[in-house]
């Protein structure tokens, strides 16, 4: 059993070879640019600690990591052409720096050799991790359509968004857990309750992550507090608001969604603080959290075992930055 | 042993059940509105016919037929984008119709519908017929990078373009052609010998593509004659002319490509006339051709099962639109 830590240095050091060819330099420089600027890694080490929780790594979950993070890296590319993204992880973002053309195409490319890696692994699973790879790509794209419209629309369903960041953020995470269950040796049930455990930990984590833009402490968080604010952004927090702000506080916050007051983000997270936004964020990233983690107890492994997901859970969803 | 007729209408009848779910709609919609405008198939069908060249049609090649033609449709998606081409056969392109954020992702989702009906296809031939087609799709990636790359550039060499139309274009056709060859139980110097046939007549279809452009009769050709000569698009017939030129052919040549004349069609075919551009572009064309015929003639079949690949070559080159 090895530690996120460990394997995250593991899997960046097989993942810094370099995916593309020399030629032509216009198509594949981009990806080169956009794979070093780094990341986390999250992806593909649930990928190898689903793998691990019941048997040593197999060959192939080193591929099938590399596939995963491979087709992460494609949907960020394109994701920050349809936001007009100026920048990611702090440097220009690969439409800015080479044209929306070119941007478009190394994603695609991007995508073509994450399967170029899945297609690596040898015969005995290829029919079902390819499937779930499938089934979960397409998702993924469901979900930022979805989070599209959602732009464009002035009200949306707390079970909307939900399901929006089901499909644009935790189906990756359960899917990567469970194709490493599967190539651990991992019968249906366990695979399944992975499954359920990645579903919950990444709505949990989205609960977080909307949960710092207003209430993170500006001296941790990473990016500017209060941008999903400013840009009108649907997050758990703002629809929870919509929903339950009443009298003052409901037409103050509409008319704050609709005109850019120079204090906009101290008022709105007043009226988050008055609605009892913030204390209903934290219940329900617990909620998901633990849900996540009784999925995780069911697992027929030695609890032993469970601890590095555990910690990796634990991480994810009570950062402050 | 059946005809292209035949098997273009029976892969049209499977192709047109729907592909896609029915929610989200804002995603799906416009893949179905793209697909229904319809389309030859020519490279499906070269599949099949790849297949029956040598045996029964496998029920597997009707999935790989299905996923190179919706692969096709995913280029043609996003090289309009690329391109900011407002009509695809005659009717408003996706990002036209439904927005450039949209198209893009439309076109993701139809890619990875692709990998779905390759997915489809039984374990036996699995890798293999990955490998290929990621291999082919990659380079396509990269033929459109190179047509992209030339755009900016005031001069591209014969060579250059070759490789650029070789990856664009004949390497799907070759790739179709060899994986139902595959499929239908060819040995590999079989497979090699439909595939250089497939790209060899992808060049020579390409040839004619850029002579019709400029010497195509008007009554017949579907679309405007002229076209590549008012966007200074790079051809077969402008790189031969700009190489073969001389003295005021040369300049008026050069002249005509820096300001937009009235009559610069006119004024540029009849550079291309008396600069023989026509003739050898025709014998270009011939060469090509030619050189298909002969691998299609080495593959060790009995020539009788040769005949409907030999009729749709002819029909692919012969085109008078």
């Amino acid at each position: 059993m090895q530690s996120f830590e460990s394997l995250s240095q593991q899997f960046a050091e097989r993942f810094s070879v370099d995916h593309f060819p020399a030629t032509p330099p216009t198509l594949y420089d981009p990806n080169r640019y956009f794979l070093q600027l780094g990341g986390k890694r999250v992806r593909p080490v649930l990928c190898l600690m689903g793998n691990e929780l019941f048997d040593d790594i197999n060959p192939d979950s080193w591929e099938v990591a590399t596939a995963i993070e491979l087709f992460h890296n494609f949907t960020l590319i394109h994701d920050d052409i349809m936001d007009a993204a100026p920048l990611r992880r702090g440097m220009p973002t690969v439409h800015e720096k080479f044209g929306a053309s070119t941007a478009l195409l190394a994603g695609d490319v991007m995508l073509v050799a994450a399967y170029e890696s899945l297609n690596r692994t040898s015969g005995r699973y290829v029919h079902f991790v390819n499937n779930l790879f499938n089934k979960t790509a397409r998702e993924v794209c469901e979900g930022q359509q979805l989070d599209m419209d959602f732009e464009k629309q002035s009200s949306v369903s707390f079970e909307a968004y939900l399901q929006m960041i089901n499909l644009k953020t935790s189906v990756l995470l359960a899917a990567s857990l469970r194709m490493g269950a599967l190539l651990g040796g991992a019968g249906e049930r366990n695979q399944n309750l992975l499954y359920e455990f990645g579903r919950k930990l990444g709505l949990a984590f989205q609960v977080q992550d909307d949960y710092l833009d207003a209430f993170g402490d500006p001296e941790k968080f990473g990016k500017q507090v209060g941008g999903d604010i400013k840009a009108n952004k649907k997050t758990f927090l703002l629809i929870h608001a919509l929903e339950a702000a009443t009298g003052g506080a409901a037409s103050e916050l509409r008319q704050l969604l609709d005109n850019d007051a120079p204090d906009k983000v101290a008022r709105v997270t007043d009226i988050y603080r008055a609605c009892g936004v913030d204390a209903w964020a934290r219940e329900l990233k617990e909620t998901y959290y633990n849900q996540a983690l009784g999925h995780l107890d069911d697992v027929a492994v030695l609890s032993a075992r469970k601890a590095p997901l555990k910690e990796l859970a634990a991480f994810l969803v009570q950062r402050d930055y």
